[in-house]
C-alpha cells in the first residue's frame, strides 16, 4: 500500500468548502459543510470524512439531487418542538441550522427538539450532537437511512444503519460522544473486508434469504446487513428495535416518510438538545460526568486488553494527535482531490 | 411441573393491591403499584409480574428500604422539564406520577422530560411509556440500575441491566412498544437456564474475569452480564455505549449519583413524553404508523420462521390472550401469594 499523505485539517477544510462553493453552495454553507467532513477525519471516523463522502455529495449536486441553496422553512412549530422541511439540502449543512433551532428552545423552555425532512445524507451524526456541549446541553441525533438491514427473522431489508449520537458534556474529560449505528457492523467495513479478501466476523452479515451469516467465510457477493445482537438468540431483537426507533423518530415524525417508503428520494433527520440547567446545577452535573468517566476508564480490564474505554474517549485521542500532525490521506484520495480541484478551478492547498 | 393456575387479572390485581395496603402503600399509590405488575403478566413480561417481583417488593418495605408513603418533591423546573426526588418511594408507583408531570408538560410545550433520583425498582418500563399513547404522545422511559453489567473489554460490572422503553402511538395497529435491556440477555433467563440445567446460548455472559463465553456451556457459578452485541467484533462497544447513555440520562442527571457509585441505595429513572401534534398532523402520524406497522409485519420472513414482528406485537398478543383466558401462575407462586394473604390478613381472591 502506498504511504498516506499527511494534510493539515484546516487545509483540507479550506479546500473542500472552496469546492463546495463552485457546485454552488454559498460561502458560509460551505464552511459548515466542510468543517463537519473534516471533523470527521480529525476524530478518526474516516468513514464519514472527506474521502468517503466528498465524491458522493459532489456527484449528488452535479445531478441536481442535492439542492445546493435550500430554502429551510419550518412546518410546525411548538415552545420545545419543531418540524423542518430542508427543501432536498444536505443534512451535513441543513442539521447544525437545526440544531441552532433546538438548542435555541432548550435555552428558553429546557428541551428543543426538531425533526428534519426532505433531506439528504447527514454527514456524522455526532458532529449535530456535539453541538450542544459548549452550551451546558446534551445533544441528540439520529438519521433514518435507505433500508439495508433486514429486521430479526426478515428477509428482505427494512431498515437503513439508523445511527444513533448522544454527546454529554463533562468538566475536564473529553465529553461522552456516543455515535453508532444499530446495525452490527458500518458498510463500509464490509466493503474493506471483501477488498482485503478477508474473513467475515461471525454475526456481520445475513445471506440474500436472510439467513445469519455465523461462520468466519469471505464476504458474499449479495448480503444484507444484520441488527446489532445478530441473532434473535443474542438480541438482534434489540438492535432491530432501536433501528426502528431511529426510523420512527428521524422518518415518520418528519413527517416526510420513512425508510422503506419506495422510492423516498431523501433522509430524514432528528436532533434534541437538552439543557442541564432544567434537571440539575450545570456544574455539579459537569463534576459528577468527571468522576463518572473516570470510573469507567478505570474498570480493570479483561484478559488480552489493555484498558477499557469510554464513548468519544478514542475519537478525543485521535483528534489531539491529527491536529498536531494531520490528517492521514491515501494517495488515492489526494490525487480526487486535486483532480477535482483541476476540473473544478479550485485551488487545492495540498 | 405442576400446572399452572389461571388467575384472572382483576382479582390478581385487587390482591396485590390489598398486599400493598398492608405494608402502608395509601390505596389510590397501592393499585398502580397492581396494575403495573399486572399488566407486565397480562402482557407477558412475566420476568416483571407478580411471580418475579412482588417478593422483593413486599422484602423492601417489611425492612424499611423502600418509603410506602413518600413525599415526592419536584427539586428543580423549567416548562419542559423537572427533576424530582422520590423520597425512596418504589418506581413503580413513583414513576407513573412522573410521566404525568411529563405528559403535562408536553401538552403546554411539547415536550416534557422527567429525571426520578432516589427511587427503587421501576418495574416494567414500558407501562411507564405507553401513559402517553392515549395523549398521542410518544412515550420514553429509562432505568439506572445497580452494575452486574461489564463494558466492553472490562473485568468488571459497571452498569446495570439499564433498560430503554420507546412507546408510540398507531391508529388501528397495536402501539409501536420497545423494551429491552442493553444487556445481551435479562437476568432471570440465565437463573432460568440454571435451573433447568441447560447450557448457555454463546454471548450472553462473561466470566468472573470478564472474558466473553462464546460457546455453549452450563450457567458457571460465577460471572457478569455482557452488553448486547456480546464482544467488540458483533458490536458490544454498542450495548456498552447505550447502557452509558441510560446511567447517565437515569442516574448523572438526576443528580443523586449513578449505578456504580460505591453503596448507591437507589435506582434513578427517566421519562419523557414528547407530543406528536408538535411535530406533525397526530392523524396523519398514525396513519403513517399503521402503515409502518403494516410494511414491517408483511416482511418476508428468513427460511425457519414463520414471520417477521414487530416490538410490542408479541405482547399485545399475549395480552389479548391474557385478559379472555387469565394469567397462568406456577402452583407455587399462587401458594406464596396464599401463604402472604393469610400472614397480612388479606383476602386472596384466588
Amino acid at each position: 500500500m502506498d504511504e498516506a499523505i499527511s494534510v493539515s485539517g484546516d487545509d483540507l477544510k479550506a479546500t473542500v468548502a472552496s469546492i463546495f462553493e463552485k457546485v454552488g453552495v454559498p460561502p458560509e454553507d460551505a464552511e459548515v459543510g466542510a468543517d463537519v467532513l473534516v471533523l470527521a477525519d480529525l476524530r478518526g471516523v474516516d468513514s464519514h470524512g472527506v474521502s468517503n463522502m466528498l465524491r458522493s455529495y459532489l456527484g449528488g449536486y452535479q445531478r441536481g439531487e442535492i439542492n445546493p441553496r435550500p430554502n429551510m422553512s419550518i412546518v410546525r412549530e411548538t415552545a420545545a418542538t419543531a418540524s423542518v422541511d430542508s427543501d432536498r439540502g444536505l443534512g451535513t449543512i441543513v442539521t447544525p441550522k437545526a440544531m441552532e433551532i433546538a438548542i435555541r428552545k432548550a435555552k428558553e423552555v429546557g428541551v428543543g427538539m426538531v425533526t428534519i425532512g426532505n433531506s439528504r445524507h447527514l454527514g456524522m451524526a455526532s458532529y449535530h450532537a456535539m453541538l450542544a456541549l459548549e452550551h451546558d446541553m446534551i445533544g441528540i441525533c439520529m438519521t433514518s437511512a435507505p433500508p439495508r438491514m433486514v429486521p430479526t427473522f426478515g428477509a428482505e431489508p427494512r431498515l437503513g444503519t439508523n445511527p444513533i449520537a448522544v454527546a454529554v458534556p463533562a468538566r475536564n474529560e473529553p465529553p461522552f460522544v456516543f455515535d453508532a449505528a444499530t446495525s452490527s457492523v458500518a458498510q463500509n467495513k464490509i466493503e474493506i473486508a471483501r477488498r482485503l479478501g478477508a474473513d467475515l466476523e461471525p454475526g456481520w452479515l445475513a445471506t440474500e434469504d436472510g439467513t445469519p451469516i455465523m461462520e468466519e467465510v469471505p464476504v458474499p457477493e449479495t448480503y444484507h446487513l444484520l441488527p446489532v445482537g445478530a441473532t434473535r438468540e443474542l438480541g438482534s431483537h434489540k438492535g432491530y428495535g432501536l433501528a426502528c426507533v431511529v426510523d420512527i423518530f428521524a422518518g415518520v415524525l418528519t413527517g416526510f416518510g420513512y425508510g422503506a417508503v419506495p422510492g423516498r428520494p431523501n433522509f430524514g433527520h432528528y436532533v434534541a438538545a437538552y439543557n442541564i440547567s432544567g434537571f440539575d446545577d450545570p456544574d455539579h452535573f459537569k463534576d459528577e460526568m468527571d468522576g463518572w468517566l473516570q470510573m469507567m476508564k478505570s474498570t480493570k480490564p479483561a484478559p488480552g486488553h489493555e484498558r477499557v474505554l469510554v464513548a468519544g474517549q478514542p475519537e478525543a485521542e485521535m483528534e489531539a494527535v491529527r491536529r498536531k500532525d494531520g490528517i492521514p490521506l491515501h494517495p488515492e484520495v489526494v490525487q480526487f482531490m486535486r483532480d477535482t480541484c483541476a476540473e473544478l478551478s479550485v485551488r487545492c492547498l495540498f
